[in-house]
C-alpha cells in the first residue's frame, strides 16, 4: 500500500500559562547586572504557573483548545503520543490521564504513549505519530501529539531561563504543514550535560557549558546528516543540488534561551563554509577562510568566530529566524513545547499568503542528547488559512497575562518545590489567574491520585 | 512505495539477574500459608538484582547479548526504542545510555526515545519501531527495541510478584515472526490501580484489586475490537471467519504472576460465549449459557463464573499457554518485559519444526491504563532455526543461576531502597555473583553520573 499524501500537522495550539514574570525587573531582583537577561540571553518576559498546574492539567488544556477548534470529535483520534520531561509519576503516562477527554466519546482503542528524553520528547512523540500514518496499522484516523513542559530552576544563573507551556498537534494527511520525507538527519550519544537525576526535585543538573558545547556539536551533526540525505535525494532525481542556508525561507530551532538560537544559526553559516569546496567558496565567506583549519572541539567557545559569523548571518537573522522566536521571547523555555512554540511563532508572525510555499527547517535538541535536524514545506490554500487564522487569539492572549513581581514569583516556585510529589495535596496558587475554560489541578489525595477541574467557560460574556 | 514484506522480530535475547529466591522459602520467610506464593500465584522462583545492577546496566546487558549473538554491526541500526517504567532519572533516556555501545561504530544517526506507561512500555516501542520500519523515515537499517525493568515491592503481599529483566529485540523485515497486519484491539483508559508518585522510592502504590479488574476489563475489551477488526479483514476478503480462542495456536500474556495469566486465559472463553448468537452456542459451553446475562461489572470477582471457566479452558491452558510461562515462573514479573518473556519461554519450550507456522496471540498490559491484543504468525525455514537456536542457552542459564536466601534477598532489596537515587555512591553488592561479560553500575558520582563497567568475558574457560 503507499503512503498517504502531505502527511503534516493539519492543526495546532498552543498553551501558555496566564503569568509571568518580566526579565527586567527579575535582572534588579536577583541582582545581575542590566541586561544579563534580556540581551545576554534574549529573553523579555517568562511565564511560569502556581501549584494549580500541573503538566497533566497543561496538557489537557492544549488538548481542549486544539479539539475545541477544530471541532474534530475525539473519535477521529487514533493514536495519542505525549513528549514530556516534567515526570510525576514513574509508572502511569500523562497519555492516560488525557484519556479522560475522550471518555465521553466512548474511544479507548488509541494507542501510543509518553515519550522522554529532555526537550526532544516532542520530536519523538511527532516522527512517532507520523510513521503510524505511514504504517499498516494506520487506520484513516488523525493523530495528536502533545509536546509540554514546566521549565523551572533553582535560584541563580539558570533561574530566567524557565518557561511553562504546551502545544498540541493534529497530525494526518492533506496536511497544509507537510513533512518533506527522508529528510532527517539525527545525532544521539550519551553525555551529562543537563539532566533531573533528583527525583525529589523539579529542578535539573546542569553543566552549563558542556550544554552548550553538546547543543552545538549536536547541530553541526544533524546538519551534516540532512545534507548529505538531501544531496543523496536530488541526485537520485537526476538534480546536483547543495544545501546551505538558501535552501531554507524560515528556521525553528529549539530556544533554551534566544540568544543560544542566535548564536547556532550563526554556526549554519560556519558550516556552509566547512563544506565548500576551496576553490569555490562564495564571495560572502571572504576574509572568513581561516576559520575552516580550526579543529572542532576549539570551535565551541571561540569568540572571535561567534562573532565573526553572528555579523555575516545578522541580516538572515532578523528575517529568517527571529519570527520564530515570539513565544520563546516572551515566555521562555518550555523543553518539549519550546521548538513547536517556535513553529506557532512563525506561523502567527505572517499572512498565510506570505507563508505558503515556505520551507521550514527544523532543529531539535534534548540534552542527554537527542537531537534532530528535519524540513518542512508549507502547502497553501484553504486549509492554510484556516491553520493560520486558528491561532489568531495566541498573541493577544499573550500580551493579556497577568504580570507578577519577582518577589511572587520566587515565592510561587518556592511553593512549586516544597510541595513537589507530595501527598494528601491541597495547591494553594490563585485560580483567579486562570483563564476561564482552564483546567487546574484540585488535590491530590492520601493515595496520591490527582483530580482536576475546570474554570468554567465564558460564553458571551457570561460564566456558563 | 510499498511497506516491506514479513516485518517483525529477526532476532531478540533476553537477560535475567544471575540470583534468585525461592518462593517456597520466601512462604515460610513470610509466614504466608504454605502454597500462597506457588498455588496462590503461581510462582516458583524470583529473580532479582542487587545494587549493582539498575535499568541502564541492565538494558546495557540485553543488546549486548543479541548484538554479540547476532554478529549485526552497530551501525546496522537506524532506530532504538526503550520501554520501561523503572526512572532514574526524569530527563535522561535510558536510550542515551545504551549509544555508549554505538561509539566504536560512529553511528549517532539512531532515532527513537524511552516510552513509558508501566509495564506496556516495550510494547508501545514495538510498534513505534514497526511502523517506523513501514514509513518514509526507513532508511533500510534495523530497529532495536528494548523492554527491561526491575519489579520491586515494599514488604508485604505484593512482594512475591517482584522480578527483574530485560529483552532486546531486533526488528525488520523477511522476519520468522511477523506481525499480522491491520490487527490490534486496543484499550486505552485512566486509572489509579497500579502507579509510582513516590519518585524517591523503587515501589509502586498498587490497589490490588482495582488492579485486576482493570486487568480483565482491558482483555475483555481489547479482544473485542481486535476480533472485529479480524473479520472485517476476512469480510473484505471474501470469507467469513470468526474469531475464537481455536483461531489461536498459542498466547503470550502480560504475567504479573501467573495464576492471573491463566484465569484471564479462561475468560477469552467467556468472552467467547457471549459472542456467539444464542442459536448457535457450541456444545463446549452447556451448562455454561446463564453466565451470559450477567452484567460485565459483577463478572470480575463472581468465583463461579472463574471456577467455571477455568475448568473448561484447563486442557488448553496446558498446551497453548503454559510453553509460554517459564520465564514468568522462574524469574516471576519484568513489568516491560515480562510479554515478550512469554515469548521467549515459547520460542524455547518447543524445536523450530513445531513452532513453524503457528499463530501466536499477544496480550500487553499496562496499568493506569494501556492495553493491547495483537497477534503474529511463525514462519518456518532457515531463520527461524537460526532464531529458535540462538535461545538455546536461555534455559540452561536459568537453571544455573545462584539461589540466595529470603534473609538475604530482603537484606538486598533493604540496601537497594536505601540507597535508590542517592549521590555519590558506590554499589556494595557482590559482583562473584554476575556472569562473565555481565555490565554493572560501577559507581555513580557527586553530580548523579553514572559509570558502569564490565566483568571480563570468559573464552574457552578463561577470562579474556
Amino acid at each position: 500500500m503507499a503512503w498517504p499524501e502531505n502527511v503534516g500537522i493539519v492543526a495546532l495550539d498552543i498553551y501558555l500559562p496566564n503569568t509571568y514574570v518580566d526579565q527586567v525587573e527579575l535582572e534588579e531582583f536577583d541582582g545581575a547586572s542590566k541586561g544579563k537577561y534580556t540581551i545576554g540571553l534574549g529573553q523579555t518576559k517568562m511565564g511560569f504557573s502556581s501549584d494549580r498546574e500541573d503538566i497533566q492539567s497543561i496538557c489537557l488544556n492544549a488538548v481542549q483548545r486544539l479539539i475545541d477548534k477544530t471541532k474534530i470529535g475525539y473519535d477521529r483520534i487514533g493514536h495519542l503520543q505525549v513528549g514530556t520531561e516534567t515526570i510525576i509519576d514513574k509508572s502511569k503516562s500523562v497519555k492516560t490521564c488525557l484519556m479522560q477527554l475522550f471518555e465521553e466519546s466512548g474511544n479507548h482503542d488509541v494507542e501510543g504513549l509518553d515519550t522522554t528524553n529532555a526537550c526532544y520528547g516532542g520530536t519523538a512523540a511527532l516522527f512517532n505519530a507520523i510513521s503510524w500514518i505511514e504504517s499498516s496499522a494506520w487506520d484513516g484516523r488523525y493523530a495528536l501529539v502533545v509536546a509540554g513542559d514546566i521549565a523551572v530552576y533553582a535560584s541563580g544563573s539558570a533561574r530566567p531561563t524557565g518557561g511553562c507551556g504546551a502545544v498540541a498537534m493534529l497530525i494526518g494527511p492533506n496536511a497544509p504543514l507537510v513533512f518533506d520525507r527522508g529528510l532527517r538527519g539525527s545525532f544521539f550519544s550519551h553525555a551529562y550535560d543537563f539532566y533531573k537525576p533528583d527525583l525529589k526535585s523539579e529542578f535539573p543538573v546542569v553543566d552549563g557549558k558542556l550544554s552548550i558545547q553538546c547543543y552545538l556539536q549536536a547541530l553541526d551533526n544533524c546538519y551534516r546528516i540532512y545534507c548529505n540525505k538531501f544531496e543523496a535525494q536530488a541526485k537520485k532525481a537526476g538534480k546536483k543540488e547543495k544545501v546551505t542556508v538558501d535552501t531554507f525561507d524560515a528556521f525553528c530551532f529549539h530556544a533554551p534561551y534566544c540568544k543560544l538560537v542566535q548564536k547556532s544559526f550563526a554556526r549554519l553559516y560556519y558550516n556552509d563554509l566547512l563544506h565548500v569546496p576551496v576553490d569555490d567558496i562564495p564571495s560572502k565567506f571572504s576574509g572568513l577562510e581561516n576559520f575552516r583549519s580550526m579543529k572542532p572541539e576549539e570551535t565551541y567557545f571561540n569568540r572571535e568566530l561567534e562573532q565573526a559569523f553572528m555579523g555575516l548571518s545578522k541580516e538572515d537573522y532578523e528575517k529568517k529566524i527571529k519570527p520564530s522566536l515570539h513565544v520563546s521571547t516572551n515566555n521562555g523555555n518550555m523543553y518539549t513545547a519550546s521548538l513547536y512554540g517556535c513553529l506557532v511563532s512563525l506561523l502567527t508572525s505572517q499572512t498565510s499568503k506570505e507563508l505558503a510555499g515556505q520551507r521550514v527547517a527544523l532543529f531539535s535538541y534534548g540534552s542527554g542528547l537527542a537531537s534532530t535536524f528535519y524540513s518542512l514545506t508549507i502547502r497553501g490554500g484553504e486549509i492554510l488559512d484556516k491553520l493560520v487564522s486558528s491561532l489568531n487569539n495566541v498573541r493577544p492572549e499573550m500580551e493579556a497575562r497577568v504580570k507578577v513581581s519577582p518577589t511572587d514569583f520566587a515565592a510561587t516556585l518556592q511553593l512549586r518545590e516544597d510541595n513537589c510529589h507530595k501527598a494528601p495535596y491541597v495547591p494553594a496558587g490563585n485560580l483567579e489567574y486562570l483563564r476561564p475554560g482552564t483546567w487546574y489541578l484540585k488535590s491530590i489525595d492520601d493515595m496520591y491520585r490527582r483530580t482536576y477541574d475546570r474554570i468554567p467557560v465564558q460564553q458571551n460574556g457570561l460564566v456558563q
